[in-house]
């Protein structure tokens, strides 16, 4: 789960350039937050990107440019401009929400919410829903209750008109399409990946069958250790860069032609391992099965029926191939709208989109034995069904997540959508869940008491 | 006018790899065709993207691949594709159309203006409107009569949802930004360039006047000429490039920096001179003016205002300044709403845009004598104003012309305005000028039989 694999934009980094952002990095995959007295950080008011002036003037004084040559730019503090600004950095494919007007979204907003309290995760302080905002550096949250937007607010790099990167949600984006294909009968869970992609036949992946990889229980030998130089994500971050090869450069120069490589290690099935090449592999059988890049399928089969109203985009690497595993920019309010549509199992104003059962597998959850293995602290009992993180909670919670904060929470009981862009300088969503997932158990416990027809 | 002047996309080539194409853009910018003899050209049809299988697959097979690593992705007939995904190979900065329904735009779709018959410049057998889309290359082509649209047709790798790269239109965009600014009070043309930007002041553009950058009467020792190794394109390139620099790069790494090295050859004033560069400066002049860049202030002053349907974008350097010489991309429609804003001087449905002065100063044109001295044979009689071509023929028509066929075409006296996106294989215009303003001038009279309100 690091800060950026596959994205290419560390393709030009080596370990021994990496300090600080590495170890943030490591820790996080460990799902560790860095001790506080290692190295305190700037608050959000402190590294908010406008305050410190990051690509401003024309041109911006040389030490607030952040540009593509500069390897540095998805570390924090700067990370807080760049997670809305990737397609000033990198090639983009546009996932366009059509021509038509977009479907407006109900509001009711209720002032009320930002008192709402909560304990932390490991106890501490009661903290209002309010604090948390900016005690995890959020840059968008956006709920709806019962189809209504009760809570909407922005900081930072963004807002309403503009788009951020949706990082690893944009696994559960991939998914959900998987889903839909399965449940339209066009993908088989139970195929192995060579049947589907010919090419992965003398990979790991190639034994492994489609449920595996969507539940990512595959057994690979892929380290996302940016400490190792040996690690493979040096190899698949190379790969994955849209920018010009060196000249003496001999790997493998796509998403596909990496994932070629992977070599098997342990037992397909049998534990969980969060790794993004999983995705990078659903989304190219995705494509090859329905004949269409993700891409293209996010604006076919959600960004146009659904009403969006901004455009979103994709990373892409040097063929043009979507990142699917973490390259997705959206607007808040658009992510807010699919969020929605997954709540209503794929209904929109009477018309179905989509087959109910694509979400209602999500909804079931994965292998919880594989995923106990892989000892997420901050969700005890979960599993990981379709590329979405299922809490198996009271209120049947699931949730998409990426690195330093994104989130689209669902809680089918209380009929609650929590969309959220941040850019916590901490990668690992270990870092801020203390002070999230108890937030939005308390939000939709407040929903639920404020609206009986919740109950 | 070459094909990718400042775009950065030629920025890795090299004179001794260039051959065919240095050599079609040559000519081109000699006003010459190549001899057919020399070597036939494929047609409209033998050349569509769709048809040759550019980037169709996962992956795409290898010999369909246009990427960016491969320099040759401007030559034609790759070039078909090229046009409508720029921001796929490159980063890119979004112009917004802001969250809003779109701007309808009324339609009386006229099909008897396929049979408009027109002779071509210089001779030959009558044409119909109908065959010079095709002989033109022509991938996107809407006309509007009276604020109606009463011809649209797609070709090529464009259609009405997706953008188009619109070349040298760009530079017609930022001039009427200048323009407004002027008309506004906030930018005087007398100034001298030095005056707004310091930066300048060694420069040849330093004692140049606004005026002067507009109607580029600039005298600077700027050569595009792709075959000579020693020509300032080649370091213009590679200043616009936002790729990362080769370890040896020692050159500027921006166009504001390629700006401040121009220096200066001949008089200010005295000649037409088509140079990419001054609408760069121009850029500049305006973004540190208004304090916005000319990406956010298509945004503001245009592309919201007008009601656009489509997000449009600009390339960017490396450090995101949006390139306001031909980085522009947009919808046809889009394009069109544009034209219509120009041709009713800043009014939208009873609404002032912008102050009408800045269209009628641009309808005045610019200095005829200079612009005489630059032998534009398709142009007779015409100059260049706020970085628009005015014809000075009996309707006072003025157009935005882009290398490959990228038009706006306004006729006031028919109130026709129109728009086209095209790809053809010879770059500078003298190649489709013949099968184009004549069958322009043909409609506008038909247009004008056709509705008596026109007259």
């Amino acid at each position: 789960m690091s800060a950026n694999a596959g994205s290419g934009i560390s393709g030009r980094q080596r370990p021994a350039r990496l300090g600080r952002r590495a170890l943030v990095a490591a820790l996080a995959m460990a799902g560790m937050a860095l001790p506080a007295a290692a190295a305190p950080l700037l608050t959000a008011a402190e590294s908010d990107p406008v305050a410190l002036g990051w690509m401003q003037g024309f041109p911006p004084p040389s030490e607030k440019i952040i540009g593509q040559p500069d390897s540095d730019y998805f570390s924090f503090p700067k990370l807080r401009w760049t997670v809305c600004h990737f397609r000033e950095l990198l090639p983009t494919r546009r996932v366009s929400r059509g021509l038509e007007a977009p479907r407006a979204l109900p509001y009711a907003l209720d002032p009320n919410i930002d008192a709402v309290t909560f304990t932390p995760l490991g106890g501490g302080e009661p903290m209002t829903w309010e604090a948390a905002f900016d005690a995890n550096y959020t840059d968008g949250l956006l709920v709806l209750h019962e189809g209504r937007v009760v809570h909407e607010r922005y900081a930072g790099c963004l807002d309403e008109a503009g788009v951020h990167g949706a990082m690893s949600v944009t696994k559960s984006v991939t998914g959900l399409l998987a889903e839909i294909l399965m449940a339209e009968g066009a993908l088989d869970e139970t195929a192995l990946v060579a049947e589907i992609l010919p090419e992965l036949e003398e990979s790991a992946f190639g034994n492994a069958t489609v449920q595996q990889v969507m539940e990512m229980t595959t057994g690979l030998d892929f380290s996302e250790d940016y400490a190792d130089p040996e690690a493979e994500i040096w190899t698949y971050n190379a790969a994955a860069s849209p920018l010009p090869k060196p000249d003496d450069y001999e790997g493998p120069r796509s998403y596909y032609e990496f994932l070629a490589t992977v070599q098997p290690d342990g037992t397909h099935g049998e534990a969980f391992g969060y790794r993004t090449v999983n995705s990078d592999a659903l989304g190219w059988i995705i494509a090859r099965t329905a004949g269409r890049s993700v891409a293209d399928l996010v604006s076919e089969r959600f960004w146009q029926p659904m009403g969006a109203e901004q455009d979103a985009y994709f990373t892409v690497d040097a063929i043009g191939t979507p990142f699917a595993g973490g390259g997705l920019s959206a607007g808040l309010r658009d992510l807010a709208r699919l969020g929605q549509l997954v709540l209503d199992g794929g209904e929109l104003d009477g018309k179905r989109l989509f087959p109910e059962a694509a979400v209602e597998r999500i909804r079931q959850g994965g292998d919880r034995d594989a995923f106990a293995r892989a000892g997420y602290a901050n969700l005890p009992g979960g599993s990981y069904r379709g590329m979405w993180w299922v809490l198996h909670n009271e209120h049947g919670a699931f949730a998409a997540r990426g690195v330093h904060g994104q989130t689209i929470y669902i809680d089918p009981t209380a009929r609650m959508v929590i969309v959220r862009f941040a850019s916590h300088p901490v990668a690992g969503n270990a870092a801020n869940d203390a002070t999230s997932l108890p937030a939005y158990q308390a939000l939709a416990e407040y929903l639920m008491g404020r609206d009986p027809r919740a109950e």
